[in-house]
């Protein structure tokens, strides 16, 4: 089940990422590329941060074809993306909780520590958007607006808690669903957000 | 040959970064990364993505000297390289197909399948350039104006569709640099460009 | 000795890091992260570009907590740092210089010839930074003010040719801080600069 969730996470993303790539103008080849790095560049930053060669998707050839399918897609019913906006956001983060809980197995199985599973499940997470984000030269959304990397934060933390207490996996990842989309959709409607810290001297070269 | 064509190509993209870097008022050190990054980058970002280590130019010093070289000698003649404009547009023209079939070899010495070499290919052939306009904080120009980053993929798909036919190996690197340059330089000489995806909502957070 | 002006360093960097995300009013999360990645991206980048697996702070979880707690400490004392700019300056400068002779220790542990071990050494001095600008979507400043990088070159050269003429290793690296510091500190003092590089063509595209 997780296959097919993961398969939806990582169309949405390349759509969100095909949407930005649009306010930037860029041509069908930038457009393609966003959306792949989008949808599949957090598996990517963890990978390399795991050292866990060869990457993911290189293995998967289908996945690049679907992502790169999904922002051209895009392309042709950006006019009606507005109406399906609250569709998007679902599985948006539905993405986001699919990707953190499979970072988190990646690293598991590569026997890294605890924190190293938590970091590794929030940056398959959170690092397409930030990719998207750099090479659309914004300031990355996720570390701005109502909570979205902090979600990721949670599903992991309690996704590592309940199978350390022995839930059946199943279980488990029906239960972090069942939260992390609760969370963000709660966060979304009465927009939740984290203290946001803003710095603004006169005179200061940090 | 094409060792000779990838020392003209890296020397090009060496230049172009740091005419970039003298747009954002860089100092010496500045240019000398960014071209460095330019012209090595594209290489890099493939042998981690491949899991290639250890990474080609760490294995290879004198390039290292030859792309800074480049990039503090454009400084010297800044003031005339609007002179060189076109042989300047050619030589980076050579160096992207360059790029791209030296980066096709490295994934197919590896055993990735087909769609990855192609992936490979264009990497090498777009990501220094890429890199370049991310760390002098502007849109990538490779994914908005003429046909560029779309030569690339048209020249990888072409050389491994004429390997794959039995062709020459030096007679295939000929036909790709003569049908690369021609498209490169007809798509710069006649502005064609692949359709550009514009996206402005009202309000929209994507 | 050096581990502990290692932990200083780590600090510094990451305190950078939050008020550069503070700039940007990023949330807890975001700070979070900036901090982390200023702090540790040095590292990071040096390891993948050695292909030095598994990366050092996925061995040292209490790296991550220093430098996210002191991302978020910077924040309560966010109002005060006008005050400390000094001191901050000074251990930033600290920071450098041991960043550059830990990167270099690395890459001459893993056996890469000279030009490799100096660039292992630059990397971790600088990219900290370079990655906290990029992803507050600003030009990296360590390539634009006040001797920075250079500084870093100079400690990595120094301290191999010393290395190399035998000098004890304690020695060493208390003859690199003594030099790195003073030249930082003069730079900032008396605003010395590398030659800076405009470029402003009214029609060239590079």
């Amino acid at each position: 089940m997780l296959t097919y969730i993961y398969l939806i996470a990582i169309t949405a993303e390349a759509m969100s990422g095909a949407l930005a790539a649009g306010r930037r103008n860029m041509d069908l080849f930038g457009v393609s590329l966003i959306a792949f790095l989008t949808a599949l560049g957090g598996g990517t930053v963890r990978d390399i941060m795991l050292g866990n060669f060869p990457i993911g998707w290189t293995q998967h050839p289908p996945y690049i074809y679907l992502t790169i399918g999904a922002g051209l897609a895009t392309m042709l019913i950006a006019r009606i993306m507005h109406r399906l906006h609250r569709l998007f956001l679902v599985l948006d983060a539905m993405g986001l909780i699919a990707f953190t809980i499979i970072g988190c197995n990646v690293a598991l199985g590569l026997d890294y520590s605890l924190p190293i599973v938590v970091m590794a499940g929030i940056t398959t997470g959170i690092f397409g958007g930030i990719l998207r984000d750099v090479l659309c030269n914004r300031t990355p959304q996720v570390l701005r607006h109502e909570l979205y990397a902090s979600v990721s934060l949670m599903v992991a933390l309690q996704y590592l808690l309940l199978r350390e207490l022995g839930m059946d996996e199943n279980l488990n990842m029906l239960v972090s669903f069942a939260a992390g989309l609760s969370i963000r959709l709660a966060a979304i409607r009465w927009h939740w957000s984290l203290p946001v810290f803003s710095y603004a001297p006169e005179r200061w070269r940090s």
